[in-house]
């Protein structure tokens, strides 16, 4: 296990696992702050590459390949959860990976991350731990219809998920997600989604950005608002989540905590639940490019670096709204646009759902 | 000669000659709109490439290496004005190079320089040329003492030129500039030197950021002000010399006019006198970055390009510092102030007076 850093310095290399938009912008944040970026990813022409040092292709099962990427950089860091658990082990012989083996345990099995937070006094949806067809039926009794049954791992944007209206509809959930290790959630009846994107540095010390209201259109962010139009008691509660999650965790890095808010014009029966923790950058604080006077990016990089963290304090109210697919050919009256920010992936072939570009309109601070 | 372009897509590649701190931060803008870049430069290691999708190393006079480049590109801009004129011929039957041959044999030569602005009722300090040390004592009789005697081309940060205080200073003056074709230049009494980053685009149109004020040290940009403090006529007057260049020159991208604001509280005398222009995106333009949608980067990028400008209306008063050398070591305690954006070039080596970063603080609009 290498020793923990203290402060990398100017010039030293960031190493980033993955190649897709959030390690493009991570290694651009990293190039702003005078950091060198070195990204390993199994694809060919990951995006992230266009902005960055170096490119390592390699599967994340090539140990020679993470050992020597390991020894040419400063620290690791990952755009996405779902980094198998023996590259990270490989990796932690040579150099600190944050946030760390325990987050992403943790992040890539719903069982585990539910259990986890509600060990830690944190509400989730109520669940069953579904493991065959008879656990299903067991848990459809206790958890009742409509509920979402979702595969342990690996699901995203809608993926590995079926919804349940009546129990009837077991043995056909069962088979679409292809009869592996899940959960069955059952259904809540939120007002809003939100989310918090907040950051533990090496000395402990938390700060959040504002709270933010997500609008999903077919299981895929559609549109993040900045401030949520959310009481504040509830948008303090929904930071102290993201506080207890990283001090649990002992994290080190962002985090973002997506949360379901409910009855919240009903101050005795609000609350907040947590529906899932990402342990990296977040599509829903992509505002804070444009929107901070440091970003959700160099947010991430200062803090597994060791630096200070700076102004996270929003500048402007905003909407972000992502560009899927063939949305991106609207670039050019979006660029247009006064007051607004196009973000452009460099993403070759726009195919259905994939996410090309964002653009955030920014307002007048309420 | 290649077609003129109208638009480049996402996706195109824009190819850039330099590969200092102007290239680096010209590439990201790039890539933010989702456009690859290609650097062109002879020293090893730029700083641009740390952002870039490719580079070629080799020299300005490599006509082969320019004709690849140039087939490899959609477009060529340059992030400084000394570019041979034989290396824009060589990629010119190519590729579009813009802000094109005119206004680089303009901005090489301070002969050329004045005499265009005067043509062009745009006034400058008094100049005589001078060719020989003859020319510099005539030239001496006619502008008088002090003035400065400035090289005809390879001049920047105050390298290429002596002060005159005296007309017996002549011969060392002279061999100081190394005898070198040069330029007389009366000494100008003036009150604020401020610049003008504006744009012109492929369909005429032309926009200028708000007006900022410059302070120099050891004849370096130390800061840069915005808003500049001085009466609003004078600024318009300023813009509206912007206006008048770009329109004569038929330029297409981003230019930096830098001028002296003369007897400012003195309507009747009040004036402004050119001093350079700089055909390029330019360190008094670095504040766009953070305190206006569209920064000067992506201004030049979205004009060469024939994209729409976007929105240039300042968000905040700002006042960026160079850090030169050894500044750059308080890179840690910058990192912790508020409201204040720090910006690092990833140059490996801090020599006295290079210009190793920025950073920009910010504050409410006035």
């Amino acid at each position: 296990m290498a020793e923990p850093i203290h402060t990398l310095v100017p010039g030293a290399t960031v190493g980033i696992l993955g190649g897709g938009q959030l390690g493009r912008m991570l290694a651009m944040a990293a190039a702003q702050l005078g950091l060198h970026t070195h990204i390993f990813a199994p694809e060919s022409n990951p995006p992230a590459s266009q902005v960055a040092d170096r490119t390592t292709r390699a599967p994340y099962d090539d140990h020679a390949a993470l050992a020597a990427f390991a020894q040419s950089v400063d620290v690791v860091t990952f755009e996405f959860e779902n980094v198998p658990s023996e590259t990270v082990e490989t990796l932690s012989q040579y150099v600190n990976a944050y946030p760390g083996a325990l987050p992403l345990a943790v992040a890539q099995n719903r069982s585990k991350e539910k259990g986890f937070l509600n060990e830690n006094g944190i509400a989730t949806a109520p669940y069953a731990i579904v493991e065959s067809l008879e656990d299903l039926k067991t848990a459809l009794e206790k958890i009742g219809t409509p509920c979402v049954l979702k595969t342990q791992t690996l699901g995203y944007d809608g993926k590995g998920q079926a919804k349940i209206d009546d129990p009837s509809q077991a043995v056909e959930a069962w088979r679409t997600i292809g009869g592996r290790p899940a959960v069955l959630e059952g259904f809540i009846e939120f007002d809003k989604e939100i989310s918090v994107i907040s950051a533990r540095g090496h000395d402990g010390e938390i700060a959040h950005f504002d709270v933010v209201e997500n609008i999903h259109q077919n299981h895929i962010l559609h549109q993040t608002i900045v401030p949520a139009r959310c009481p504040k008691a509830l948008l303090s509660r929904a930071q102290e989540i993201a506080t207890t999650t990283l001090q649990a965790l002992d994290y080190i890095g962002v985090l973002a905590v997506e949360m379901f808010a409910c009855h919240i014009n009903e101050p005795d029966k609000a609350e907040i639940l947590v529906n899932e923790i990402a342990p990296r950058v977040h599509n829903s604080g992509h505002w804070t490019l444009d929107a901070a006077p440091v970003s959700q990016f160099e947010l991430h990089i200062r803090a597994i670096c060791g630096w200070p963290f700076g102004d996270l304090r929003r500048t402007h109210d905003a909407v972000m709204t992502n560009l899927l697919g063939n949305d991106v050919d609207q670039w050019r009256s979006i660029a247009a646009q006064p007051q607004t920010n196009l973000h452009l992936y460099g993403k070759a072939e726009a195919r259905a759902g994939r996410k090309m570009g964002h653009v955030t309109e920014l307002k007048p601070k309420s």
